[in-house]
């Protein structure tokens, strides 16, 4: 049966972990800092791990001061709880990024991925302005269950990293960029149309998304 | 090592099926009739099983006056050789659309993934208007291994699904409405967008691109 | 007849209230503070009451400094006049969010209806990611006889209210979300297209106007 | 309890009626003609009154060739059944119209009305470019319980009927126009950014989902 | 003969006003305050009447600074030279703002007019949510040579007024509104899309533009 | 008063021409052949000289054939009465396109203006690629009153032609070109953000609508 | 000294291919084939070379029932004259394509820059799914000193060949791919936002645009 | 062989600069101050020349604390080392703008030629609102090898410098303009479907990307 916690303005599902065997996770933007402090206790109550995605500096420094025992980090932003127990999942996931700047969303979907149970491997800088950089790495990268690729500009690290390889591969369009750019418009558009086979996308930025799908393939393999 | 066929519009990798596990796909559209006839004979000649997606009623007419021994699919547009070896893929996908009118891009899906070897189940007209018709079919869908998503107008119902299930979603957008859908843009947003977790998204009406990347899934599945 | 105050840069209609029954409002954006406290202080001279949409801190302060006697919700950014009638309506209005990020819409929704003289019921945080959310409270909402639904992100919860109850429904996309919901074209494209029908939409963030549209059907009732 | 008819490529909801009080719908585009005609007769087995929206010539002719009692109205794209129960609705619904090339998607809105049990009252033509035709007319048009007003171009009339009455106002932006209009971009987002209180809008062309919303508006009304 | 004066960052045309019987105009985004300082002077050298647009109040500032004898006007972000000579034009332009949110661009162009020679007279809060209030003063407008419009939300005055007038309407979207209306594409679609004839477009916001064209439209009719 | 006939269908001013002093205008696009021919024919029977914009080839197919006395131009798209009286405005229009693809919509310009009463000189091909072909022109270009400037493509020959004449401008962006043209966007963007001043824009391809505006001017010059 | 033909509807270049060392060209769409023919003539008269670009089948058959000596290719829609005389430029342009269907474009580009009187090497086929195409062509392609790209979809291949040669890299977007390509938006952004340095772009399906910038390059080495 | 520094967060490519002649540029947004310090000593280590791009004050400011010997320039953001050693490059380059706010995107041109070796005339505020301005440099602009061309607004600057020159022109749009300018879309679109022959587009404000193809340019002019 479903255990819903009430708080007014948000509804926990408190039997999800049980049901689905992910723990639970919170989208912090939009949300006050007391609202998400609130969320967060909840769920320690419960005694069931958390991940805050996206978590605002001023709504962790919050956090560390209602002395809510969480892990913020600054450069992926997300906020992992320290209560609770953790699973961990078969098989690996290769993260690459086209460059230093893609960074933040390659860490959102690391940290995302290590949080629900994975074991993770970065291949960061190996874009395809200096194609060696990835072929160098990409006997390593092929030893993965799956690809996570994240990439702005114009996204062609997706395409290319997905005609090398025989795993899934997860792109996340990045808002690196300018001009036409458009915020990560380009990098979308070109992994939505990519001509190489086996790739899928996630919204711009979006590296949690990504982890969490990657996550549920892996617990799917897990399962046979 | 590679082997390309130089056929001077067209260079025909030929070792791809051996080296990925996979079969050979050709992309229609762009092609004229004459092009994709030598194209299918080359495959023919190495023996090598080969799908043709996007596949015009003109082009599939064409193939037949030149004896070619494909069989084309008018709903999906997909066109398969009848030579060649297939594989088997373990696992199962299902296949599920909104409407009556998403079904050709849920064909195509559904046949890829036939082709490429894996085993299929449609889940066929359960979207969100009528909420029962998907909650009666629910219990089958979850056993599912990969769960395809195609849905026009709103393209709610990958949300949905993705909140039932604990499966991988793989979504595909089709160009189903009319007036503010833009020819599936609106679907493809809203998909890109869903508030619910473990879901990917594909190009609007790429059924195969689903197919393939479930494949994928199934392939990586079954090494271990 | 039509009793017109003019302000120079304000024409104020003070006779709408008696001609249309239903207070007067004012678009607070792109007002300087001043021009607000002038006509806010117009409408008092005439005991009208009054209510300001989005209005802004700055603003807020502005008022409170020249003492004019309005109550300011920060939430929703409605200021409302203490002063004047309110007229009472027939009926009530369900209002549901998607999550808790849309709550500010729905209150912008929810304070103008209730100050126009409307019973509101609030359903906060019912998204269609964990749908049993919803279920657990479809009974209640469908006793409403309008219900307003804020939905960002996808803005799926639309079309699966509108499928699960009979009463009219009018859907506000909200800004929430991030990358490709281009700051509430997402879920206003997906609201526009809805398989479900019985529905429409108002702008983005358009609480009031989703209230004013409910209290002026809810008038149109209680004419018969 | 819930009846659905299973097709294979449609899951008919044979209780819906029963539950809404309001009959059944089919949405034409993306259908074949022979899958539109199964449907229809499978409504007509069960003696459910059915509407099909958007119906093409090439649709309609394979109805009267399968001798499927249905009667098609070419303007606006409907087609009806000639069997079932059909509901009448307390109220009046005044459809306007900016133009003569608006009347389809307004004959689309007033077709489904009727269909449903309303009663109608047509006013074409009387866009703002000469305003005068609007004000002779506003005194009958204020009498309307619901006004719903479709417009292409800049959909100004939206504005200005929602301005002049005092009834909730369903403004269809119609894909008339040209160049910038970009096929009833222009009036969708004037009717969204409405000055004017107490409108809402559908989708472009959507007079279906207008009149829908009405008669929803007018059954909630006659419960009282 | 041409004269131009080269500043190395600008070359200043210092016979245009000789030419075309204007004063000179500087465009002031973009320029450092120093460029700014530098052009006014150099204007002031030659004692030619100069105006800028859309001057920051930082640019303000530094100019009151440099004792550049210059006024700013903050609502319209114009700044007039207090030194050279100044024309006067025939005719009267008629100045309609939506609402009060639209004044500042009205005020741009009402304060080009002016600096140009033009009788200007303001009409201000007239939008088509209460026609009463445009219709209480369209006679005095009638009286206008031309009529300049602005207006943000759905910008539907433009057509409301061309529609009442017979003289040339120059329409100013502005970017007054929020949500869908894209910072003033909303009624800059709208107003290209306008069913009433006898009306041109400026750029979003573009006071000044309207004013020049209105003004170079009274020189002309002074020619004869 | 003012004098409307009611078709159904439409409602025609019958009474414009006297308020306005301009003869009346139909927009053809939308209508059924029979209503064109329906409107054409009441304005005849009062005698109105009456202009008919964007008709096509089977529109203008059935007037012919239902003997109505108007001529139809297959270039611009225009029918023109041959009954009723027509006006003579005071000055001259000049109309410049950028190539020889712009022609339609010029000669949409240049007959709707002659329509008016104007009179009119053409320059057409004088785009800016080849820059002398325009300065070889521009001193009769200079002598008119109003110049109107129809380019696709980019559309920088409004801005060129802005910058060189001390006449009104106005630009009629055309659909010419390909890719990211985008069907007249590119031109309509580049005449709206013109650095040249004294310019205004109508709708793409909008030749008609840039004529009356330079007939109301003419109208307007003429009555001091 | 300039020499222009007048021919009313065009004003043809006679001398700039005097002036500039290159031959005339004419853009054909939007010109009635009777308009394409008068043109041709004009040069034929002046025996200078011509070539016509996007010209469709339907004006290629005028021509050759007209009888003038021009040759047409169908695949890249260039119409070359036989009469005049052509340059030899210094260098070599290799020319590749992401896919088959991309030829077109890329054909234009060759027959263009071979008319102007450059060597070209075509690489067709070598997109960045199978990059071991593209590498073993790529010690040869280094050899040519301008690279020109055709892709569509997600364009990838002008990043992957800029990265990997020395050269000047000049892009062309194609229209190919369908869904969230838009026609070939998708590979247009990939190109303007690449992460490597070294290349520029030209309009989607410009095969002309980039030979012709190609042969100045060409034309300007060979002046020194 | 290739040479690659591994810092982790980026990888870095030694010798790239012996493979291609080029220095190494750094992009600098999106990259933390620190790892920005810690690429750069990295070049330092190794004696190799690096320019960065869009450097911001932030970053400068920490670059000068930690006392790298690099020089920024605030107008265009570009910091160059002072270590290394820089090529000569035959050819001279004009770089051109429409006005004075497109200088800081004409500079980031200018600064990047410079450093890679390049000759740089500058010919700033030529835009063709004044078409004189142009015309009266023309001569000296026809000298240069390679034309740049930086222009907002309307972008119009590129189509006339490209018909008037028959150097190889490289387009820059810049982001200067407001309201439908689109931060830069409006140049772009102008600059792709510039009816001027022998022109190319890089990204919005992206002086850097034109500068490196010139160089290239010139770089491989100077082989033969």
């Amino acid at each position: 049966m479903d255990k819903i916690k009430e708080l007014g303005f948000a509804k926990l599902d408190l039997s999800r972990s049980q049901r689905t065997g992910q723990s639970e996770t919170v989208f912090c933007p939009g949300k006050t800092k007391e609202q998400l402090a609130t969320i967060l206790k909840a769920f320690q109550e419960e005694n069931i791990a958390v991940l805050g995605t996206k978590c605002s500096a001023e709504q962790a420094e919050h956090l560390k001061k209602e002395q809510i025992s969480v892990v913020w980090d600054q450069q992926s932003g997300l906020v992992c709880s320290e209560w609770g127990k953790r699973s961990v999942l078969p098989g690996k996931i290769a993260i690459c990024t086209g460059g230093t700047a893609d960074i933040p969303a390659a860490e959102e979907a690391a940290g995302t991925a290590e949080f629900l149970g994975a074991e993770v491997k970065r291949f960061y800088d190996v874009g395809v302005a200096g194609l060696h950089r990835l072929l160098s790495h990409i006997d390593e990268i092929r030893k993965a269950d799956i690809v996570i690729v994240a990439a702005g500009m114009e996204g062609a690290l997706g395409s290319v990293v997905a005609g090398l390889t025989e795993a899934p591969v997860i792109a996340i369009p990045t808002s690196i960029g300018y001009g036409a750019g458009f915020e990560g418009i380009a990098p979308l558009l070109a992994m939505l149309n990519s001509c190489a086979e086996g790739m899928s996308v996630v919204n711009i930025d979006n590296g949690f998304g990504a982890a969490v799908l990657a996550c549920r393939i892996l617990r799917m393999k897990g399962k046979n």
